[in-house]
């Protein structure tokens, strides 16, 4: 299996290293060979290339069949002014190379950390399991004009646009009919069609894809602002959260804090392209972040990157029993009671190689 | 003390009689006579004239100092396009109209009711206490052009735009400080400054009007997808949440929630213009719904309707001492363990009147 590796910064090295081990041993269990190479993201790409998203580091990619990236940022490069920080200088750009327009992330949060989960037990008594589906190429983040001008007044006057055609919306809706499908759920999708254009023609492409392509899937509309109300009050509600690129954003961040530590929350990032092998070109990603005050300690939380490895085996390589093996293996050794300090709760905390062994042993 | 009374659909004309008794009571108290006159506005104004926000309730609104609103929507009118729905085709154009660019909304719950909030107590030991100051004429709302076209490969293509131009920023910037300095408070201005022109423009324009007209106001920024997690993981770690009007539309419903009941939330839309008595026009609603499940039955809580009213007196009446004293009353109410059904608990619970009895016995 020929991938990119990007562990960028912060904890990305460290929990990489893990997540490595565990493919390499899931490879030797389920009859495949690794074949990766690293590359440099993000802020060490700035200390070291100048650029976030270097050349160099897009032919790596180029020339691979998915991206297993880490993460990206920290303080050192939190005085470059926000377009030019990490996460955005080396996302946006590796978003649009590589038309990474469909987002995958699963929330989900084991019975048995509940602890961990700003909400109330009561609320969520067997844990949590949605996924959201985020647009990632379109909308506001690259519609035309952008831009800023002076005002006859003298007054500055800035523009965004938010820009949907009906092919981009089609093709995402396939992902979210494909997910809910996988899962044997619902569709919630959601919009603001009371004020936006773009969320009016959501809404009807939407509902006229389902209805032809997929009419045994229940689909449901929902406005944003109702939906980040929903999610905090009653998360379980949804099964398969679907929306645009900026809500995709907002809601999806919510969910992650919802379903408890950052650290057990994977991420995919799906391309229009097929890799060589006939799958989706994908860069998969922890949705936490490079967490510097523990960077370098050793205990940072390896799931999110060993689940984001486990997400690429499916999506990138079919290889699906590896995958859910991956997955297993996680939930046994966490809710066995192995324990980074992020979900600890009182019970003993171990350090990233110990929790990646956990994984090992476990699969 | 002249205002226009909309009392809309749902719960929307109970609790508005509740509110109307409170303020009556405080009148005597504090010396100011009201004179309001009803007219019809939402479901009720669909139904009667044909439109949301009638020409007829217009003019009842200009002749007015302030307008005092319930709620608007319900199930008989769902079916109706997006666009042409009660909230929607109420809201937006009375907004326009007035110039209504900020909405204050305050985020209160009393620690004797953290049991109402989806989150763990131990988050909000002593209860949540902040406020949303959202633009609310600006932004992708109204930027035009907001269009739909067929593209000539057949497909359609939706626009919406998002505009920002210094004064406007410049005006709720001013709210905002207003807000900080009530309440001996700082400012966290929410942004996506990474991604967003209209952001850039937001954060700079913020950034030198507070250093220029309030140095003393702490102001911090933060992106919108973090502020989503910050509040469902710890709201009190915001004072003044401050944002543009999208980013507040899914923000501020967000706290709603997470302050438990929205039946006890309140809400001010400051517009730009002066009313005769040289305070802002406004209008000031609950942040609830018309709660069609209950509307009729008499037990509605009337807290959020009373405490819109308590905003009132002081935005458009600058009658401060009244809008004081109304507060303490709702709370020494409710805290004093006379509760509607959605604050019960366990406790027994009151209807609509006997509520708004006890805040009158209090006040
Ligand atoms: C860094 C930023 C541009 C990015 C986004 O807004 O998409 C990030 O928040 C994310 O969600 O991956
Ligand atoms: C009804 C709708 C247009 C409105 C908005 O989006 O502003 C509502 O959600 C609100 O927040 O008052």
């Amino acid at each position: 299996l020929k991938f990119a590796v990007l562990p960028g910064d912060g904890i990305g090295p460290e929990v990489m290293e893990v997540a490595l081990d565990v493919l390499k041993n899931a490879g030797e269990k389920f009859g495949f060979a690794l074949d990766y190479e690293h590359a440099d993201i993000g802020g060490i790409a700035i200390d070291n290339h100048g650029v976030a998203f270097p050349d160099s580091t897009k032919t790596v990619c180029e020339n691979s069949e998915a991206i297993l990236f880490g993460s990206v940022g920290g303080p050192k490069w939190e005085s470059l002014p926000p377009k030019e920080q990490p996460e955005r200088a080396a996302l946006l750009p590796i978003r649009k190379a590589f038309s990474l327009y469909a987002n995958v992330r699963p929330g989900l949060l084991y019975p048995q950390l509940t602890d961990a989960s700003p909400l109330k037990k009561e609320r969520i008594p067997n844990g949590i399991d949605i996924v959201c589906i985020r647009e990632l190429t379109g909308g506001i983040y690259f519609g035309q004009p952008k831009s800023t001008t002076t005002l006859e007044n003298g007054e500055e006057q800035a523009i965004d646009t938010m820009v949907y055609k009906t092919s981009e919306i089609e093709r995402i809706a396939q992902v979210a009919i494909d997910t809910a499908k996988a899962r044997g759920g619902s569709v919630c999708s959601v919009d603001k069609a009371n004020v936006l254009e773009t969320s009016v023609l959501w809404r009807k492409v939407v509902t006229e894809y389902f209805a032809k392509h997929a009419p045994e899937i229940k689909l449901s509309h929902m406005y944003v602002d109702n939906a980040a109300m929903q999610l905090a009050r009653d998360p379980n509600q949804f099964d398969v959260l679907f929306t645009e690129n900026m809500f995709g954003d907002i809601l999806s961040d919510e969910m992650g804090v919802i379903c408890g530590s950052l650290g057990m929350l994977a991420s995919a990032s799906l391309g229009a392209e097929q890799n060589s092998l006939g799958f989706p070109f994908g860069l998969y990603e922890p949705s936490g972040g490079t967490a510097p005050d523990i960077a370098g300690q050793g205990i940072a939380n390896p799931c999110a990157q060993i689940l984001s490895a486990a997400l690429m085996l499916r999506y990138s390589f079919g290889e699906n029993e590896a995958a859910a093996a991956i997955e297993a293996a996680v939930e046994k050794a966490v809710t066995g009671g192995i324990r980074t300090g992020d979900i600890a709760f009182g019970l003993e905390s171990v350090g990233t190689k110990e929790m990646g062994a956990a994984v090992l042993k476990n699969l």
